[in-house]
C-alpha cells in the first residue's frame, strides 16, 4: 500500500478521516482480551454511508484489504488488523436516528454502542433487548457481525432475531439499502441474514433497522442455590411453564463460578453462602407488574416446597436487579483476577441434558493434563450456551493442548464450538469441528462472488 | 431434453421415481386457485437425500430445468413449471424423523405435510407452531422455501424463526449436512438462511430441524367486535400488555371479510352480528391454564369497560375454538364464492397505524376504475401483515389495472408487496416495488455463484 493512496483516502473522505502513523491509538490494535495486533498501516473514520462507499470503491480497485471494527470487545481475533490493513472505524458513525414507538423500531449507525442506544429508546418509554456485559463498549455493528447473543436470548432471541432491515455496503462499494422497518418481507432472497453473523466478510453494515418494545413496567430478578444440574433443570422446566413469555433470562452458575466470583471480583457481593453446587439467575420481566410478581413469587414457592431450590433471594429495588445481574455479568473482570497466560475462554453450544457431562468430562480431562489446572462454567443454559473457562497457571506451554481438549470434547457431544463469540481468526484451526468440508466450501464460493478480490477481512473464518 | 435423459433418470433414481407422459396427474401442473402451466416433461419423485442429489447432479450436467413442487398451495406461480422442465416431487420424503422434547426439535423430511407433523408432535405433548390453513396440503419444504408466516407469528414469528438447522441439495448436487440441533451456532456464514424465503432458486431443502414447544395446556379465544380501526389499535396495545408472550394470535377482519365469510362460506357460522366495522380474533395460549383464562377476562372487562369492544364471545370449548377460527381460515373458500376471473389476492406488509388509510385509499381507487369493484380486507394486523383482495366481476379486463393500482399504493406506502407468499413468476414484475436495482443485481450474483447453469426453478423471482 502506497504513500499515494493513503493520500487518496485523505482526499476522497477528508483529512479528518484518515490516521497514519503516531496518530494511531493503541485501542485500534488492541482487543479486550489485551491481545497486541501489528499496527495497521492506516485508520479510516467514515462519517457517513457515502464515506465508507468510497473507501471501499478505492480499496476494491487496489485491492487492499480493509479490517472493520467496532468496539474492539471480540474475543476470537475478528477485528484486529493483520499487517498492512487498513483499519475501517465505525466510530464516528454512532447516532440513533430516528425512534419510532408506534412502529416498534429504532434506526442506529453501525458504530452505535449498545448502551447509547439502550439508554435512547427507554427515554420513550421503550427497550432494545439485547444486552450483555459488553454493553458499555460493543457496538450495534459489532452485536450485528458476530450475532450477538447475551442474557436475553431465552425471551428475544439472538441479534438477527432483533434485525428488521440493514443498509450495507458491499466489497465494491455497492450500497444496498434494504433498511426496511416491517416484519413481514418476502420479495427474494433475504440479503440482511447474508451479513449477520458473518464477522464483516462480506460486507460492512453502516446502518440498521432494529426491533425494540415497550420497556417493562416490572422486572424480577431471583437468585437461587441448587444442590444438583437435574434441579437446574427442574426449575428451568417450572420457570417455562410458570412465567411462559414472561422469562426474560435463564442463567447459571456452576459453583466455582459463584463463589470465585464473590471472592474476587472487587464490588460484586454474594446474597447467598458460596457453598452450593449450582446458581441461577432468573428474570422475569413485563408490562402488568402484579403478573409478574404473582407469578415468580408463586413458583419461587413451588420451587421451594417441591425441593428444586434450597436457597433463594429475591430483588427487591432496581438496585438489588443491578447487583444480582452484577455476579453474572463479571466474568471478564473474574478472568482478569487470574494470571493473563493461564485463563482461557470458551463459548460453546451443547445439548442441555448432557451439559453436567460435558462439565465434568471436561474438568476431569483438563485436570489429566495439569493437576493444579481447573474450570470455571457458567452460561445461558436456557439457550443451550456454556461459557466454560480453563484456568492453569502452571502449565502455560499446554495452550493448544488445552484448546484441542475443549473443541474435540465439544465435537464429541455434537455441540458449536462458538455459541456466541464467532470464528475470527483464533478458531479458524477449529471450523471443522462445526462445519462440513461442503459448508465451508460453500462459505468460498459465496466470499468469492461477493468480495472477488479478497478485501473484507481477509482469513477471518476460513481462507479463501 | 432427450429420452435418453429421462431414461438415465430412471437408471439412476429407479423406475417407481419417474414419472412421464400419461402417468403425469394433472395436480403436478395445477396450483391452489387452479391456474393450468404446461405438463412437464417428466415428474421426478425421489425418496431419499442421495436420490435428490443424484438428480440434481445429471440435470446440472445436461443444463435441465428442475422446479420443486411441495404441497403446490403457493399463490405465486413459483412451483409451477415452465415448458420442458422437470418437476421435482418431493411428496415421497413425507416422515417425521425423530421427535425429541428435552431438546425442543422436530425432524422432519422437506415433503412433510405441515398438519401431519402437528399431530405427530401433538402425540408427544408438543407443539409446532407454525399454522395456516393450508395446513392439510402445504409441506414443511415448501413452508420453508417461502418463509411462511400465518396464525401465530405475533408470538413464535415465522417459519424461518423456527428452524434451527436444514439438509439442502444445490444446484450441482453437493449436499449440505446443516442438520443442527441448537439454537446458538456462530461459526461462519449462516448459510441455511441463504435457502430459507429463496422459493428454491439456490438450493433444495431435504430435511429441517425444527422448533417444538410444550405444548399449550389451555388455549382460549374471543372474537371483538368494535366501530374503529383506531379501536383495533388500542384492543392489540391492551392485548400486548395484558398477556404479553400469552398473546399467540390477533387477527382483524374488516367488515366485509367478516360478513361475506358467514353469509357466503358453507359450515361457517357467526357468534356476533355482521354490522360492526371490525372484528377481531384474538388467540391466547399457555402452560398456566388459570393465568391463561384469568388474564383473557380480565382483558376482555377492560377493554368493555373503556369501549375499546362493542361485543364479544369467548371460545368455551375445544369446538369453538376451532369454529371461530374457521371463520378466519376460510379466505380461499370465500374467494371461490365469486366467479373466477373476478378474484384477486394480494398480501401486502403496511405499517400498522397506516393499515386503515391503506384500506380506504385502495378501496376509494378501485372503485373509481369500476363502481361495482369492491374489496375485501383482513390480515395478521399485529405483524403489520394485510391480505386485501379485490373483485371486479364487472370488468375482468382490468385485471392488470387492478393489480398495479395495489403494488403501487404499496409502493406509495413504503409496504412490502410480498409478506408472506413471495414473488414466484406472478409477481416478477413487481418485484422492483419492494426491492432496490442492487439488490436486485445481489440477487443475481448469489444465483450464478450457487447455480452456475442456471437449473433451480429458472425465472421465479427474477431472471439472470
Amino acid at each position: 500500500m502506497s504513500e499515494a493512496f493513503i493520500d487518496e483516502l485523505r482526499n476522497a473522505l477528508g483529512n479528518g478521516a484518515v490516521l497514519s502513523g503516531s496518530d494511531i491509538d493503541a485501542r485500534y490494535h488492541h482487543d479486550l482480551a489485551g491481545n497486541p495486533a501489528p499496527k495497521p498501516r492506516a485508520v479510516v473514520r467514515p462519517k457517513t454511508t457515502e464515506d465508507v462507499s468510497a473507501l471501499l470503491r478505492l480499496c476494491h480497485r487496489e485491492s487492499v484489504p480493509v479490517t472493520t471494527q467496532g468496539g474492539m470487545t471480540g474475543l476470537v481475533r475478528g477485528a484486529m488488523p493483520n499487517a498492512d490493513e487498513i483499519v475501517l472505524s465505525m466510530e464516528r458513525m454512532n447516532n440513533v436516528e430516528e425512534v419510532d414507538a408506534s412502529a416498534g423500531v429504532a434506526i442506529a449507525q453501525a458504530g452505535t454502542p449498545l448502551q447509547k442506544l439502550q439508554e435512547r429508546v427507554e427515554q420513550d418509554g421503550l427497550m432494545f433487548p439485547l444486552d450483555l456485559g459488553a454493553r458499555g463498549s460493543c457496538t450495534i455493528g459489532g452485536n450485528i457481525s458476530t450475532n450477538a447473543g447475551g442474557n436475553r436470548v431465552i425471551r428475544y432471541g439472538m441479534t438477527r432475531d432483533l434485525i428488521l432491515g440493514l443498509e450495507v455496503v458491499t466489497a465494491d462499494g455497492t450500497v444496498l439499502k434494504g433498511l426496511r422497518k416491517y416484519i413481514k418481507n418476502n420479495t427474494g432472497i433475504d440479503l440482511k441474514h447474508l451479513f449477520i453473523g458473518s464477522e464483516g466478510i462480506l460486507g460492512v453494515v453502516t446502518r440498521a433497522a432494529l426491533r425494540v418494545f415497550p420497556a417493562p413496567a416490572e422486572r424480577q430478578v431471583a437468585l437461587c442455590a441448587m444442590p444438583s444440574f437435574g434441579q437446574v433443570m427442574a426449575l428451568l422446566k417450572l420457570a417455562r411453564k410458570s412465567l411462559g413469555g414472561d422469562l426474560t433470562a435463564f442463567e447459571a452458575m456452576w459453583n466455582a463460578y459463584y463463589r470465585h466470583t464473590v471472592e474476587r471480583v472487587r464490588g460484586v457481593a454474594g446474597p447467598l453462602p458460596t457453598h452450593h453446587p449450582f446458581y441461577v439467575l432468573l428474570e422475569a420481566s413485563g408490562s402488568d407488574a402484579e403478573r409478574i410478581r404473582d407469578g415468580l413469587e408463586k413458583m419461587l414457592e413451588t420451587a421451594m416446597s417441591d425441593n428444586v431450590i434450597f436457597d433463594a433471594t429475591l430483588s427487591t429495588s432496581i438496585a438489588s436487579v443491578a447487583a444480582i445481574w452484577r455476579i453474572r455479568d463479571s466474568s471478564v473482570e473474574l478472568g482478569r483476577s487470574f494470571p493473563f497466560a493461564a485463563r482461557m475462554g470458551f463459548d460453546v453450544s451443547v445439548a442441555i441434558d448432557r451439559m453436567e457431562e460435558y462439565a465434568d468430562t471436561l474438568d476431569a480431562r483438563v485436570k489429566a493434563i495439569d493437576p493444579q489446572a481447573f474450570t470455571i462454567v457458567m452460561g445461558h443454559v436456557g439457550d443451550g450456551n456454556l461459557h466454560p473457562s480453563v484456568y492453569h497457571e502452571h502449565t502455560p506451554d499446554k495452550h493448544d493442548e488445552f484448546e484441542k481438549l475443549v473443541y474435540d470434547l465439544t465435537g464429541e457431544f455434537g455441540g458449536s464450538i462458538s455459541a456466541e463469540h464467532g470464528i475470527g481468526i483464533s478458531r479458524r484451526p477449529y471450523l471443522k469441528m462445526s462445519r462440513t468440508e461442503q459448508e465451508i466450501e460453500t462459505m468460498r464460493t459465496l466470499k468469492r462472488a461477493l468480495d472477488p478480490k479478497n478485501i473484507l477481512n481477509p482469513g477471518r473464518i476460513f481462507t479463501v
